[in-house]
């Protein structure tokens, strides 16, 4: 019979059964940070149809979209998780309850140029808080909070969440007299990272700025110093322009609630270089570095918008959201030997492995472990001693049980910590508090190391 | 601006927020459930050429395939789990080891005809162990010790897991001397439930069974009993074909092994109408149904096979999968008001409700219940006090923490349980520990009533 290559396709991520561990475990922290946030799940469709999902239209989503006809539908795959929580809250506004907040850890598509580190289906994970009408700038102060605690529980200490304003960035460009030139301002000043200062000048001057005006917003943008002075910084161009006060208010709102909201200083900063390029933010902004590798860039981006779903509803419909590419997070790191080996990335945390004819003892030592929760395989093959223990070994166990003749007699399992080689014969109640003990102690460790 | 209408595919189920948080709780389930049987979670593309996804073909499967050209690639989006997982395994033979165990919970689609109930983008939770060349009989024992405890875990205790052997209905097709009829008898019996005996003996002699040995068949499978009753009535048609031997001896072998895997006889039986209509399946077959739910039909089905990836590979992949439909299966419960109503569906087990002008108080107190692992959203709009209450009351809040002049002056927080009215001031360490218990307990209880 003529075979079919089992290839996967380019761009579409497929990992070994030890970096597949790895992802969930990462995929896994989201689950576990967002909810003591107050987050609803939210699992929409993949696919919709193309007329909803480019309801917004511009850039290279019409280029980058998966499209497709089957029988008349004219349907596409989701290529953020942005546009179907539009479609969804402008579908449901009669019944949803505002603030609604959601949080959805999803696969997105993009048919971009197959490239090394970009996919093409790739895991965003989500948060956007949503107000009827209005919301609460103190909304805006919560959400590096979420950001602190995820990639805390990722295992990071050393990262920064970067803040800015747009109203404080378009303020300033207003008492500059280029309020008509904002928009393409903003998105210069977006690139300043990745062209550097001198060709941001450039394009300034191109797009109609003054020599001396560029100059000024280089100047203003390129302010350090820590939350306090940024502020007295900032406070020295106030009463010009209201659009400046609303946003240095803003911003002092969001700063001065962070401790309150359990921030720690050292893992925030006012950013005034900090834009994003999407024309939709209007208020704060968020960018997220890891102190240690500034080259991954932002891991955790996004800002306050609002109007979320104008292209569907007129109802206006403020919010907030960021937003994690797991995928290139993942990608990265892994690629740099960022994430920790401790992490168990075996089947289970122990193999029991029969050594009699009669493999009802083995069964019942792994069920009686599986009672206690502890992750059993049992490996009921009829292979010779030694390629069980290859087995073992390949893929990492960290334990092996092992059930003779003897221990039957005695009713004890022997134990080996495959790590140290130790092996020891005791009832299999005490050998899932050992397990349990030693995987506990693996798994508890970071994700990342820093 | 002209809108366009937010509205979801036909078949592409999209849930309300509270439905939205009984679902991820059910698939929640397997998450839970699977690891503790050494199984590697896989997580695989969504999408892959149609070349490999059709490679097996057949069926109706390339009806309802979704498929499309992207550039140059003819794309297609599974249909199932077990066709990615067979190209998983083909391709990396040499790298996995053996027995290779996964479970796999995704989404699937097919462009079936819309219909209530049935749906074409799904869920399925599919476990597979994988040997190469040889794969032990006890791996075909052990799967029901995992169906037992997904269930378990769902909340149900009144179900059985039904098992056939194909060799066992292959073996009496030989005695009977229509071996070379064997695949189309058995899809004939696998319709028994649907279409009954008559309609099943009138299929039979259709397809050239003669009518005595039509009725032999259905007198044959139409035998009840207890597993003992059951084999000793199999052991009457032993000694008369290899197949049907051998099919009994790995029957016993399941039966034999269950209790000490942990399944307790009255969620399992043998049943000799279960076929299963695939022809890929060789050995022992699963269904499991809900029984006070027949209606619902099998809820988890599978069984073990010889050849899991031939139109990929030369190598011989055995292996022995099941399969739960999860959508179909919420889908049904829901409808039928069987999930629980105590599971929290609010976004968070406590509304933190500020009464003062300063939020610091309650943005701390939010804090320290989410440091304390407890569900919480911090609720900042300047609405009046009603429209608080409404909020919390139509989102279904079990708790909300007040917090006034007053509350703050003695140091302490109002906590009112929203089900019994109940209102108490106590330290917010004191709130969280009650709002623990409480959502503990209502959160412990089943998914499902039975």
């Amino acid at each position: 019979m003529a075979k079919v290559s089992p290839r996967t396709l380019s761009g579409f991520m497929e990992l070994s059964p030890r970096d597949q561990m790895k992802r969930e475990r990462m995929l896994q922290v989201p689950r576990e940070s967002h909810p003591p946030y107050g987050l609803q799940p939210l699992d929409a469709p993949i696919a919709d149809t193309a007329e909803v999902l480019l309801a917004k239209g511009g850039g290279d989503t019409e280029k980058q979209i998966y499209r497709f006809l089957k029988g008349d539908s004219d349907l596409a795959l989701r290529f953020d998780l942005t546009v179907p929580l539009a479609k969804y809250v402008a579908a449901r506004c009669g019944e949803l309850s505002f603030p609604f907040r959601r949080y959805q850890i999803g696969k997105v598509y993009r048919g971009e140029r197959a490239q090394r580190g970009r996919f093409r289906e790739f895991y965003q994970a989500d948060i956007d808080i949503i107000g009827d009408g209005k919301l609460d700038v103190m909304c805006e102060a919560e959400i590096p909070s979420i950001i602190y605690r995820t990639f805390r529980t990722l295992g990071l200490e050393r990262f920064v969440i970067r803040v800015n304003n747009r109203k404080v960035l378009g303020g300033f460009f207003e008492q500059l007299g280029l309020a008509s030139l904002t928009g393409e301002v903003l998105r210069t000043v977006d690139k300043l990272d990745k062209i550097g200062p001198e060709k941001v000048r450039a394009l300034l001057t191109e797009q109609g700025v003054p020599e001396e005006k560029a100059d000024e917003i280089l100047r203003f943008i390129a302010f350090r110093g820590n939350t306090e002075e940024t502020l007295a910084f900032l406070e020295t161009y106030a009463g010009k322009s209201g659009r400046f006060d609303e946003g240095l208010r803003e911003l002092r709102t969001v700063v001065g609630s962070l401790s309150a909201f359990g921030v720690p200083e050292e893992n925030f900063m006012i950013d005034l270089t900090i834009a994003r390029g999407l024309d939709y933010y209007t208020g704060t902004v968020y960018e997220t570095l890891i102190t240690d590798h500034p080259e991954i860039g932002s891991v955790c981006s996004g800002g306050r918008y609002d109007d979320l779903a104008g292209y569907y509803t007129d109802k206006q419909l403020p919010g907030v959201g960021i937003s994690i590419g797991l995928t290139r997070l993942f990608y990265v790191l892994n690629e740099q030997g960022l994430l920790s080996d401790e992490l168990v990335t075996a089947p289970a945390d122990v193999l029991v492995t029969p050594m009699t004819e009669d493999l009802s003892p083995a069964i019942e030592a792994a069920t009686a472990l599986r009672e206690k929760g502890i992750r059993t395989q049992l490996y009921t093959e009829q292979k010779k001693f030694k390629a069980k223990m290859n087995y073992a070994d390949r893929l990492g166990f960290p334990f092996i049980l092992l059930l003779g003749e003897d221990e039957i007699a005695q009713g004890l399992v022997s134990l080996k910590n495959m790590t140290t080689g130790e092996q020891q014969a005791l009832p299999v109640a005490e050998a899932a508090e050992a397990i349990r003990a030693e995987t506990e102690r693996r798994n508890a460790g970071a994700l990342i190391r820093e």
